[in-house]
């Protein structure tokens, strides 16, 4: 069944090795914040699950905050930051192409007065850093760029973006969205001068329900999303999530084992299925970046010209059993434009008409022969049906 | 192990029909908000977790939002109407007695501005309806109680105080903090006329890192704490802990089907208890009501005279493996005086010298004989070896 799934940025599936030490800690269960041996024994479960994350990204166990998601995680990093910092007017940088999490945030601060500027983004999502540079003015207190997108896959140059913004003025917070490029394309925190980091446990076969968020040391004044007891070195309430945080170290350990093996297969599956599929349909074009470097290799976004999104997975789920994506799970519910697309520039038309297929861990050489064979069946028989232009 | 384990006010070990299903579901692993069977079998899995956490409290599904515990339920509700109500002044009624998650959030809220009231209670930890009556003002907009209490178990008259509460003013959010209470005593919201309702599943032999918040029909218009992808009806972003919310279903099922009988026990057990302590040893004061009706049957809280009560609870883990608290694990993290105890008007002699023993699923009659002589041992000792007096 999970060579029918193409789907792997909206969620992954569980590893069997993650699985496996759930199932193996299923029995522990003390509140990690009780002083007995049930307690303790939970803490240091946690404890290790934390270093398992923090390796992963080259940070400090201490630098890292368990949430319940990337969700979370951002609203944790701009909330919080916001209503921490008494600088008014406060402006706020962000992009066009955030997730909805960040745009939805960005909305509702601005509605608590915020300036927010969305940065535009070129035909392959990239922003230029001068637009960055031109955009931070002397009431600019934080700043939010997704690592990498979740629909075209495009990658920031999040390095010289820090550099240029810490350059101007070492205050502003940034906050770096990636949720999508963990596991996917190295971290490392050292290396970059970032304040914070989203990261969510599910992108990367963990469980849903966990996330973390990176915070550099002395980044910490921030007003706490959940106010409760002191837990989360007092920047987050709430009981721990156990066994969630167990998974998702686990998790993070394999990532930083295999993260450029698991990077070489997904390049050589790229290759093979971008020239399978423009030799097999007609009439398609890629939305996503076709280019060597700074884009997830996972990652497609295609039209299918003349063809309608909707109906093509429709088909492709019920005839084929094969899942797909139309826009981000994330905003799946809303029947709108992608707003990704849209600032790519492309029409109403080629929106209207794009699938995103996304690989992952247990894709394979003969899923992508049934993807396409599939593909190709499914468009040859809406584009008979459909009227043609 | 868990029948040396008297903490399951701080949290309970999962049930082994609650481990049992998440095995089976570990799988399974679509994001609810894709279109796709991946996505919308995990939809299904999460609605119907839904409707077994309403049918134990009587709600409508469409009154329940998913959270990721008690925490966050709280933060939502309180936070989420604050930030929602344009009435300013804004003035909040709560107890002495509430959860640190209560608490912290109105000394946050009250920096905001807002006025708090913190209600006192008597020696039992009854809250005044008349003090709740006389404390309501022109501009009280939120009450925020909780329903049982987590140190010593006082049951607050909820349904009493609701109609007292909306006979004075219908506008005012009440919410109830029932995170303890769940599955211990019988909650129909159809009875009480509460606009929300805060619960966790690590309470109920759940998993931890889930949670829910029932909101009254008519009163979802709380800013949202998570914003993001337009989950939860629009009330809550982010991707829905799946596994989490398969489990609190199950463990809610079950509480519901099985609740009187577990009440019947816990009350055999607790007369059984209290007649075997009194009689082996001397010098014990009950902190938590000894009385018939409204306190949760599980839970007690006492003082040991001339004792410290971290040197009772390392000897009791240390040497005999036993569990108990100090406060509650909430609290743990932070050396402080309990602020519950405090309310009741105990000195702070007795109050270093308290404990809490709270029982539950798995606790049997010869767990409590071998709890009652390692306790007897273990306070000969320290007696022996403290000065008296």
């Amino acid at each position: 069944m999970l060579g029918k799934y193409f789907d792997y940025n909206a969620t992954t599936p569980l590893r069997e090795e993650v699985a496996s030490i759930l199932i193996d800690n299923l029995l522990l269960f003390g509140n990690p914040s009780s002083s007995h041996s049930f307690g303790q024994f939970a803490k240091e479960k946690i404890e290790e699950g934390r270093s398992q994350v923090a390796a992963l990204i080259n940070a400090d166990s201490s630098e890292i905050l368990f949430t319940s998601g990337g969700t979370e995680s951002i609203n944790t990093a701009l909330k919080g930051f916001f209503f921490a910092c008494d600088k008014r007017p406060f402006h706020i940088i962000t992009s066009k192409i955030e997730h909805s999490a960040t745009l939805e945030l960005c909305h509702y601060l601005a509605s608590l007065g915020a300036e927010i500027t969305y940065l535009p983004v070129d035909a392959n999502g990239f922003i230029a850093i001068e637009d960055l540079v031109n955009a931070i003015h002397e009431h600019t207190a934080l700043i939010s760029i997704m690592y990498a997108n979740n629909e075209i896959g495009t990658i920031q140059p999040i390095k010289e973006m820090a550099k240029a913004i810490k350059q101007i003025n070492r205050d502003i917070f940034f906050h770096v969205d990636a949720v999508q490029a963990l596991g996917k394309i190295p971290i490392n925190v050292h290396d970059l001068e970032v304040d914070a980091l989203s990261l969510a446990a599910h992108k990367i076969y963990g469980p849903k329900g966990t996330g973390a968020l990176y915070l550099k040391k002395g980044n910490q004044q921030l007003v706490q999303l959940l106010h409760g007891g002191g837990q989360e070195n007092g920047l987050r309430g709430g009981t721990e999530n156990l066994l969630g945080i167990i998974g998702f170290g686990q998790a993070c350990a394999l990532a930083t084992e295999e993260l450029l093996q698991h990077k070489h297969n997904t390049v050589a599956l790229r290759n093979y299925f971008l020239e399978k599929i423009k030799h097999a349909i007609e009439q398609i074009e890629m939305n996503s970046p076709e280019i060597e470097g700074d884009v997830l290799q996972n990652t497609f976004n295609i039209s299918f010209t003349n063809i309608r999104a909707e109906a093509l997975s429709v088909l492709l789920s019920q005839v084929y059993g094969i899942a797909v994506s139309i826009g981000s799970a994330c905003s799946a519910e809303k029947a709108e434009l992608s707003h990704v697309l849209l600032a790519l520039g492309l029409s109403e038309e080629r929106i209207k008409s794009s699938i995103r297929i996304s690989f992952g861990l247990y894709t394979d050489y003969k899923d992508i022969d049934y993807l396409v064979d599939s593909l190709k069946e499914a468009v040859t028989r809406l584009r008979s049906i459909l009227p043609v232009g």
